[in-house]
C-alpha cells in the first residue's frame, strides 16, 4: 500500500481541510492518507479549540484515513521544529509523499529548493551571521539570507505556506529516501483572511466566527459543527492559571523554561500585574524582536512548566501516537509495522504515559480549561472510524 | 504607656474575640492592646474568611488598639513556630504583658513552666529523643515528654489553648525580660466546638454556620457581619490552582518545598488526579503520623511556591507591619518608636514589597481566590480607626 502524509492542526477541521485531503489522495496517487496532526497545543502557541479526539474523529470522517499525533514537543514550536517533527513522523511512517497548502501561485520547485538547500548549508549559515542583528527575528533573517541565495523564491513576507512548504522541502531533503513533494495551491482563504464568504475559509475566520457566537456550518463538515457545541477553548481558559504560575515562581525559576531568553523572565514578572486579560498581557509583552507567536509560544512553555531538558529528552523519544483510523488506514499501519521507524503507541497505559509524559501532562493541563473535556490519554484507544 | 500583647487570628473576629481584648486590658492595667494578627495565611493551614485588613478593622472597632500583622513565615506553622513569632513581635513591640485563652479551668502557672523548660532544655531533648518513634507526631511526642517530666500540666491532648499557652510561655521564659504572662480561660464555648449556642461561639463554629448560610450577627460584632457579606474565602476558592500546581511539578520540584518531607511529593503527585475537590485531596493525603493541619499547612506551602530557604531568609528579616491604629494605639507606636526592634512598616512602596517579599507574594495568590479581594499590600496605609 501507498501513503500520501500531511502535516496538519484542524484546528478545527473545516471544509478546506476536506479539499486537502481529497486532492492529497488525487495528486499523490495513494492508497492512503496519512496525518500528523498537532496534539492539544499548537504552533501559535495556543490551546486547540477542541481536542485531538474530537479534531481526529472529524477528519477521519472526512477523507483522512489515519491520524497520528504530533506531540507537542513538536507541535508547539516554530515552523522549523514544527516542519522537523512533521516530516519526521512521515518518514517514520513511510509516506511515499506528502502534500501540502501553499500560497505561491506558480509552479514552484519546492524539492529542487530542499536539495539546494542540503548541499549550501555552509553558505547559508555563513550569510545567516553576516545579515543576523538584534533588530530582526530569526524568520526575518532567514527571509533576508534566502532573498540574498535564492532569489526565485520571492519572498514577501506575506506568505506563510510558503515557508512552511520551503521548511518541509528542506527537512524531507536530509531523509536518504525523500518523500516526493506534492504542493497544492491553496483554494477560497489566505491563511489569515478573516472573512467567511463561501464554502472554504481559513481556521483563523472560523474561530474567530466561532467566539462572535456566528454559525460556521457552511464552512464546516457536519462533525466539526457537532463537536463545537460541545465547549470552544481559547487561552482565555487559562489565563488564571498563568497569572497564578508567574506570580508564584521566581525569575530564577522561570529562566528554566525553553526559550526564555534575554530577561524576558523578568518582563513576564513586571508586567503581570497589570494585564486584566491573556490579551492584554501579550501585547504588553511582546516587542519587535519577540512576535505575538514567539511569546505565546513562550507562554504556553510558562503554562505548562516545559524546560528546555523536557524538549531535548522528548526529542530523543519517538512515538507514534495512533489517535484513529478507518479500516484502510488500520490495513495500512499492519502492513507497514516491521517497517515503521518509531514505537506506535495505540493504547496509553501506565508504562506508555511515562514514555509519553510530557504531552500527557500538557494535557492534564488542557484538561483543566473546561470540566467537559474529557482524559486525554490514559485508557483511550485509536477511534475505528468507518465513513460512508 | 504601658501595652498589653496578644496573639490572635480572627477569623473571622467574633464576640469571644472582643471580650478576650476587653479581659486583656482589665486584668493587665495596660493602656494599649496590641494584637499580633495572622496574615491571610492561618496557623491551621488555610486561607483567611475575609482579608487582613477587614479582621484587622473589626478588631479596631472592638477593643483592640494597635494590630500588627503576624507575617506568614510565622503564621502558617505549627503551634510552636506560630508562638515563637508571636511572642517575638510582642517583645519588639514592648508589651509589658500578653494575655491569652486557656482551656484549663484550674490555676496554672505558666510563667513556671516556661522557667522550667529553659532550665531543663537537655533533659527534654533527650526525653524527646528516647520517646520519639515514627507513629507519633511531634506534639503527641511532645505530649509524652511533659507527662514524664511534669505531669503537673495535665495533658489530655484536647487543650489545644492550653498547649498555645505553654508554647508561650516557653518562648517568652527565653528573652532577658520576660512579660507577665495572664492567662484567661474560656468562656461560652470550647476551641473546636461546632454550635451556636449563645453570644459566644468559636470561630470553627461560626466558619461553618456562614459556609451553611445560617446568621451568625448573634455571635459577632456588626462590623464583621457586613464584612462578611463581602466574599468568604475557603480552600476551595484555590482548589484548582493547586491542582495545576502539583500537575505542572515535578516530584523534584516538589521535593524543594518546605516541609515536603519522607516522599510526600509521590503521595501528592499520585493522589492528585482522583480527588475531585480539596477536602478529598486533603483525606487522601493524610495519614497517622502527618494530620489533617500538618497537610494542610503543607498544601499552602506548595499553592504558594515556600521553599525552605523562603522560609529562613524570611526569618532573618523582621518587620512590624501596622495593619491599623487607634488614636491611642498610634500615641503608643509614637512614643516607643526609638526602642522597638525592627524596622516599623507603616507603608508598603516598591522598597518595603521587597523587603516583606513572601508574604506579599503569598497576599497575591490570596487576592486570585476572589476578584472582590483588593490589593493587600502596595500602597496600603495603617487603618486609622476612632470607635466610639
Amino acid at each position: 500500500m501507498k501513503a500520501c502524509g500531511i502535516i496538519v492542526e484542524y484546528n478545527p477541521f473545516h471544509n478546506g481541510h476536506n479539499y486537502h485531503a481529497k486532492k492529497a489522495r488525487e495528486l499523490s496517487k495513494a492508497d492512503v492518507v496519512v496525518a500528523v496532526m498537532s496534539g492539544n497545543f499548537l504552533q501559535r502557541g495556543e490551546p486547540a479549540i477542541i481536542d485531538k479526539w474530537m479534531r481526529a474523529n472529524e477528519a477521519l470522517q472526512n477523507g483522512v484515513d489515519l491520524v497520528v499525533e504530533l506531540p507537542i514537543q513538536w507541535s508547539l514550536q516554530s515552523a522549523d521544529y514544527f516542519a522537523r517533527g512533521g516530516i519526521l513522523l512521515l518518514q517514520a511512517l513511510k509516506c511515499e509523499s506528502y502534500c501540502f497548502g501553499t500560497d505561491v501561485a506558480s509552479e514552484f520547485d519546492y524539492q529542487a529548493f530542499g536539495k539546494f538547500v542540503k548541499e549550501n548549508q555552509k553558505t547559508i549559515n555563513q550569510t545567516f551571521q553576516q545579515l543576523s542583528n538584534p533588530t530582526m527575528s530569526y524568520a526575518q533573517t532567514m527571509t533576508e539570507v534566502y532573498r540574498e541565495l535564492y532569489p526565485q523564491l520571492l519572498l514577501t513576507g506575506e506568505q506563510p505556506n510558503h515557508v512552511l512548504g520551503l521548511t518541509y522541502a528542506q527537512e524531507n531533503a536530509q531523509y536518504t529516501n525523500p518523500m516526493t513533494s506534492i504542493p497544492l495551491p491553496r483554494v477560497g482563504a489566505s491563511y489569515h483572511s478573516k472573512e467567511i464568504h463561501n464554502e472554504i475559509a481559513s481556521a483563523t475566520a472560523i474561530r474567530k466566527a466561532i467566539i462572535e457566537g456566528l454559525l460556521v456550518e457552511q464552512v464546516v463538515p457536519q462533525q466539526t459543527t457537532s463537536d463545537l457545541q460541545a465547549y470552544q477553548i481559547t487561552w482565555n481558559n487559562y489565563w488564571e492559571f498563568l497569572k497564578y504560575r508567574i506570580i508564584i515562581s521566581s525569575v530564577d525559576e522561570l529562566r528554566e523554561i525553553y526559550q526564555m531568553v534575554e530577561g524576558l523572565e523578568y518582563r513576564l514578572k513586571s508586567l503581570i500585574y497589570e494585564a486584566n486579560s491573556f490579551e492584554e498581557f501579550v501585547q504588553a509583552v511582546k516587542t519587535k524582536r519577540y512576535t505575538q507567536t514567539r511569546i505565546q509560544r513562550l507562554l504556553c512553555y510558562v503554562l505548562l512548566n516545559i524546560k528546555t531538558s523536557d524538549i531535548k529528552e522528548a526529542w530523543e523519544s519517538n512515538y507514534l501516537h495512533v489517535l484513529g483510523f478507518t479500516e484502510n488506514g488500520q490495513r495500512y499501519l499492519k502492513e507497514k509495522k516491521a517497517v515503521i521507524d518509531y514505537p506506535v503507541l495505540s493504547k496509553i497505559g501506565k508504562k506508555e504515559e511515562q514514555a509519553y509524559k510530557l504531552t500527557v501532562r500538557s494535557d492534564k493541563v488542557y484538561q483543566m480549561g473546561n470540566p467537559l473535556i474529557l482524559e486525554q490519554n490514559f485508557g483511550k484507544f485509536p477511534i475505528r472510524s468507518n465513513p460512508l
